[in-house]
């Protein structure tokens, strides 16, 4: 719709008619989209095929024509694979060069292609299925991550480490209940992009520049020859809208917040004041002037790059903003941030998996003993008070006591005598010691979805199934 | 959960025995939250009764002490509606303040109310009552716009309007046509909003402070009683997902993307150059010094606004990176941006709603008469020659040609002689009149979803039966 | 400029005789900006005086008129701070407001202040003044801010703590040192606050609605009256540029990058792990049931608003993003981010400096106790061989060894016997246990800027002196 | 400091003897720069070449193989310029790459290089050069750009143009005056990128990895070798500062503003409804399909590309929220956004600049008949009257209600006979008809920076001063 060729001679050109100069040399460079767009190539193709099938099933044109052009953009697919189509700079954009190399393979009939079809729509066409494609792969990514965190969390049902809220040791968790949370995330990541794609996975081929075509096509036809659910009830919406990049970068954004707070996580456990977690060379890097230095190199990129994906999502935005109707070549701006985008979350959800898979190694011992190392357990002396029928305001005060009076000497609460105990209350006996133990702690927190053990048990189970069927699914 | 009060003597304060001095005033008031939190108050006591209601049906508090503490609640929100109570800066946020007034009034049972439940929970439930309630009537505001963007286009499907690409004239369109593409937009903010709710309506409570709780809570069984559809599956997720906050407002950023672009037109149809539309009275304003002026206040506005519900989008997405689980003070950031948010979003679909409807008169005649002075029928007159058996690109060619030497001349095509006509081509004839003529034009472009007037017909008819169907599930 | 009376009797309003029938109520609610802009009040009555001057010095106003108006103007702004004078929502906008107040106090020459003069001028008039004082406000908060951090500096000289890179021990430092580079940031913060305030002290007064003015006026004059530094040189610029606040945004921004920055290491120091500072009661609160907590609510917090100002900055940007001279009502939505931005920066600052000040306390023994268990002194190691002349990457190779042994056996570089050194590379002699010990570590970093005590000293003094002269300029 | 050989035998590897397994391959991908870092090459190499000669200096190395080192890099420059040294994704960093490549040309004492130096001073040396250089570019485009403003500006003195606010006419203005405002603007952007580049100007080189170094270095003197004019306070500041990133990067959405608002107008301009440019064929582009359209590709492109750089700047804010310090490998993510901002404003600013020089004329006979033909004098006739004594509100509401009448009629002022107005007002006179000419409403805003022509005359002269003496400057 809007590509002028950058050397036009007049047979050459199919618009050069009405201009009566070529186009400034540094404005066809700016102009010019083929760096990028070259991204989208197998996609056109696809497109084209199926909007060429559609041309000869609706006789405009011939049976022959439809099957020579559907042959002669299969055999650019195969130069391409082979690397013998190769366009560069000069071609200005992806199409203008499929559609030339097609004139050259076929001859004029090659000018046919473009019959009843625009740039607009053309592009809008290729767009979507490259992130219908795109989502189905991230799709499959997200759920690799969570099968590396289930079996993680497989194995530490019954490692202990500490809960914070404000990063202050609230109560102890169950590990695996820890990673858990982060499987929850990336199955709303996974259902999400779902909700996405049926935003993604509508046509609109057919709705010409602007306000469809004069020639007797089927939409539905070329829809359903391309896997789309449906096609464009509106024609300017079709080529104008791009809700569904939005969509998908707002979808991208959240599945970087995720990343990035397991990444901060992991940065943390890796520190020598935490040490909950070994990082293995595999993953890590040193440093080129000090000798001990292990980095946790992944999770701290993934944390930065996820101000380049919020970054895109507002870039999109930004460009969308009050843009009349219907086409306007700001809609370029469309893609590199979108490509970009694609790109981070796979590599960064690659590298995470990788990371949780072999990169790390949880310390049992030096987490199950931290948890034991604190007062995380001093909400349970205020229930045990409360269960033996103390008002539950009157025994967390009572607590708040303790702990200041503990801290003050230097002690936890596991390390007063059962005589202190009393003191602060008669209603203190020695089983006072069993409830504060950190796996008991744990064991109570049984409420749906809680902490406990046999809580924990039965998510991995729910999680499980849930991601098998997820994995059958895709 | 993370709340002190402001003057706390041992007496009065929940959490003051670990403390020993008090807050610094200048601190309390940084921390306080009562200032915008007071707008969850009805969400809080709804969800606080149904929590009381849930600890009473698992025999945690006894049946009466249940009925007082729902009694009570009621009785709050009666005063809150009658403007008796009103809690200011010191009671710090909108919980406390309930809190305290509610023992106020039924005595000790109301310090019962927190059992089995911490601010965590409460507030992520509180947030999603209140969101939930708010995309309800969103999604009413949005059906509303589509009713008077249909009346509107009902009545001018067969007035003309220029369509653009570039914002240059490309081809003519029914301005029904053109209205449709927003009827378009908003149907797809309407289901996309349906497909946040979805993870919105998700039950937090009862996860406790990160853990879940010691007490033998039924989470579904509030859930039920708030109208949830389900509850968090992991209590760490369930306090510090706010994953629902930033859907929401990425869809409400797509909304005013789609405002945005409908108040430019707007804007553009309002000035003197374009005179589409006259604005009246109701819905514009004047100057204080230049006696002419009429101003598109409204969708300039509502333009301007577009950034403003970006940036809460960009401020969400900023407080939650690499935030460590689970709950962090950072989280009192949701609230400002998103109760902006959901302001800003229905301000601006009822004040664009009411200038649709009553704030601006199309000028068919105008319109009309636009159409017929431009060359946005030259793509038709290939059309012609090409269904005359021309080859397209030479017939495209040709067309080009006949454009430069009209402009040249200061003619439009319908201007040439037939002697003109026939001298560029022998194939034309005297028919070429009618089929450039703007309203066959229009009508020509009949594939499914273009702007031809039986399309235009089915598209009203598809279009009234969707909102329909739309308005009565709502 | 821009603004309509809610109800418009013909003799009330300015502008009504061009309009029939009256604004509809919902629009000229959503038109309204009294609920924000009252904040300008005091700088639009300072700009209305120094307005009326002119007029009167110009001699297009009688000296009499110009001395009654600006005795009405005190008399507002008399009113305004006994708060007698509370304008509500029908007075749409503060101007509005104070316009009509004045003529109520001085008749009909009231009605003559607007001479020459347009909303857009002197809304820009008062957004300028406005930030000018806000700006001087936030750099005298960033002078206090680095006393406090300086404060902290002086004591912690020889208090040593860990120094990171990837949040891996990487070499030891003076405590003072670290606090050092949050001085440096703030002054930078205060420089570039500097620089934005040149580009703030602008006169738009008299560049009218967009053109200019067919008055006589002296633009000079009122700027002087104003402590204008310079007027807007062309009009149309004037009304319709909002670089300043931009600016201001941005550098807003970084302010909050840097207490960000603070913060998580605030609350990284106050967690269990690393237990490097001790929080104060009047800084932190408490848990509402759990009874040991103790929670850097202000470091969170303002780490949690680092997204609100962040995305104040993208509104603005997107507001502007693609506007056509000169004034357009998106315009009206500069002002609630800005303050809103203003109020948090000042807010941050000042809840970090009490934080610093007051509200925590750093742990020199534990901090010396932590640099002499890690091997942060590895680089030492390599330099005591390099300047013994072994070859630097040969040094540091053996290093990287003895770290992995000594890691295996579980021991730390000074638990290395001489003969243990010595089997390793025989340059090493006894002196390498003084070489490794921390205190020399950080003393032998000794270049400029380095963390050597004799730098660190100097940076204290150079800091001090700086601080000293900016706090006279203030 | 933080990059890790792909394949690490233990003869290549700087780093590898801490480290027993090697870098997973997809790791190690997701760390690498190479293929955008590459572009700081020749500021590496400079910035290697100044600290080899302050090694030298200062004694740490012999002058022998300081001058070595010096020409081996010296020999990398020539190898890349020539094609010869290009460096592969095996060489993760450019830095690793020439250290590389310089140790296979000089032998061992390539190794010596990296003495008293880190990665993190080294890279952020070269970022810094990088942005120094490019901001000079960036000015002289600035300057280049106002230079082809000021050229239209000067044909067009008299050219008359429509004035808007709110897209409204306004009041007439000369069309030098608008084209001045976006010199305004330019200037404003090249002034504050002075700012910037103080910022950007300070040199990290010998802050070591965080701490400073124990060698004897001396960092003015490297400094005053690369042209810095200060060199960081804090080692810990130095490393870990991206403000001068943040800081161009507003300033760089600031010109993206100011073009976009450029590019918004001529986009209007160019319209068939305005139609008071022509753009010419060296800078637009057709259609393929509608041969009639000429379309205002580079300033669409240009208005897209403004949400690109808004998002590169919210990337870095992103990355650099709540970093604790030093280095984080985080920070790696500041160049590419960085570089593509470079790259865009450059492009933006030179394709507009060649846009308006040559792409776009404007049409002086339509501008002058466009102001002739509207209400924008209304406000001269109220003028008019104030001029002989009448209230300047009760001229204001009488020409309001003429606006009207003469609306309805279908007339312009100037088409009101002598009787008319008088009936209107006796106080009018004949020379009413030259008051409201448009020429003379143009000439009558005589105030400073205003639209008539002697102002214009004097602001086209100082711009142009000032101008020159920025080219001189520059």
């Amino acid at each position: 719709m809007r590509i002028r060729a950058l050397n036009t001679s007049a047979s050459q050109s199919t618009w050069s008619q009405r201009f009566e100069s070529a186009l400034h040399p540094a404005i066809a460079r700016f102009n010019a989209s083929i760096s990028f767009d070259i991204q989208l190539i197998e996609y056109d193709l696809i497109g084209s095929q199926a909007h060429a099938k559609m041309l000869a099933h609706c006789g405009i044109l011939s049976a022959e024509d439809g099957e020579q052009l559907v042959a002669g953009l299969e055999q650019i697919r195969q130069e391409y694979r082979q690397g013998t189509f190769q366009p560069g700079i000069e071609a200005e954009d992806v199409h203008f060069a499929v559609e030339r190399r097609l004139t050259e393979l076929v001859g004029d009939v090659g000018k046919k292609l473009h019959t009843a079809r625009s740039r607009n729509d053309q592009v809008g066409t290729d767009t979507r299925l490259y992130l219908r494609d795109q989502i189905h792969q991230i799709r499959t990514h997200l759920l690799a991550f969570q099968r590396v965190l289930l079996a993680q969390a497989t194995t530490h049902v019954e490692t202990l480490i500490p809960g914070y809220t404000h990063l202050q040791r609230a109560q102890p968790l169950s590990l695996a209940h820890h990673l858990l949370a982060y499987v929850e995330m990336a199955q709303r990541d996974w259902e999400r992009l779902g909700d996405v794609a049926k935003r993604v996975n509508i046509s609109p081929l057919g709705c010409g520049a602007l306000a469809g075509t004069t020639f007797p096509i089927d939409r539905h036809y070329s829809a359903e020859l391309l896997g789309f659910d449906q096609v464009y009830a509106n024609s300017l919406d079709g080529v104008s809208d791009r809700d569904f990049a939005v969509e998908f970068l707002a979808a991208a954004s959240l599945i970087l917040v995720h990343l990035s707070r397991l990444s901060e996580e992991v940065i943390l456990w890796a520190s020598e004041e935490f040490a909950f977690v070994t990082l293995k060379d595999s993953c890590s890097t040193g440093s080129s002037i000090m000798p001990q230095k292990k980095n946790p190199d992944v999770p701290e990129l993934v944390r930065g790059k996820t101000g380049r994906v919020f970054g895109h999502l507002q870039a999109m935005l930004v460009t969308l903003k009050g843009l009349p109707l219907a086409y306007n070549k700001d809609l370029q701006e469309d893609k590199e941030g979108l490509f970009d985008a694609v790109m981070t979350v796979k590599g960064c959800l690659e590298a995470m998996t990788i990371l949780l898979e072999e990169g790390l190694e949880f310390r049992p011992t030096r987490l199950n003993a931290a948890v034991a190392e604190d007062f995380s357990n001093a909400t349970d002396v205020a229930d045990y008070l409360a269960a033996k029928g103390i008002p539950f305001r009157e025994a967390y005060n009572l607590v708040g006591q303790v702990v200041k009076t503990s801290l003050a000497a230097g002690k936890l609460l596991k390390d007063l005598s059962l005589d202190e105990w009393q003191t602060l209350h008669p209603a203190f006996d020695s089983d006072i010691y069993a409830a504060i133990a950190p796996r008991q702690v744990v064991a109570a927190r049984n409420s749906y979805g809680g902490t406990g053990f046999a809580q924990v048990r039965q998510a991995l189970q729910r999680a499980d199934e849930r991601l098998q069927s997820a994995e059958n699914e895709s």
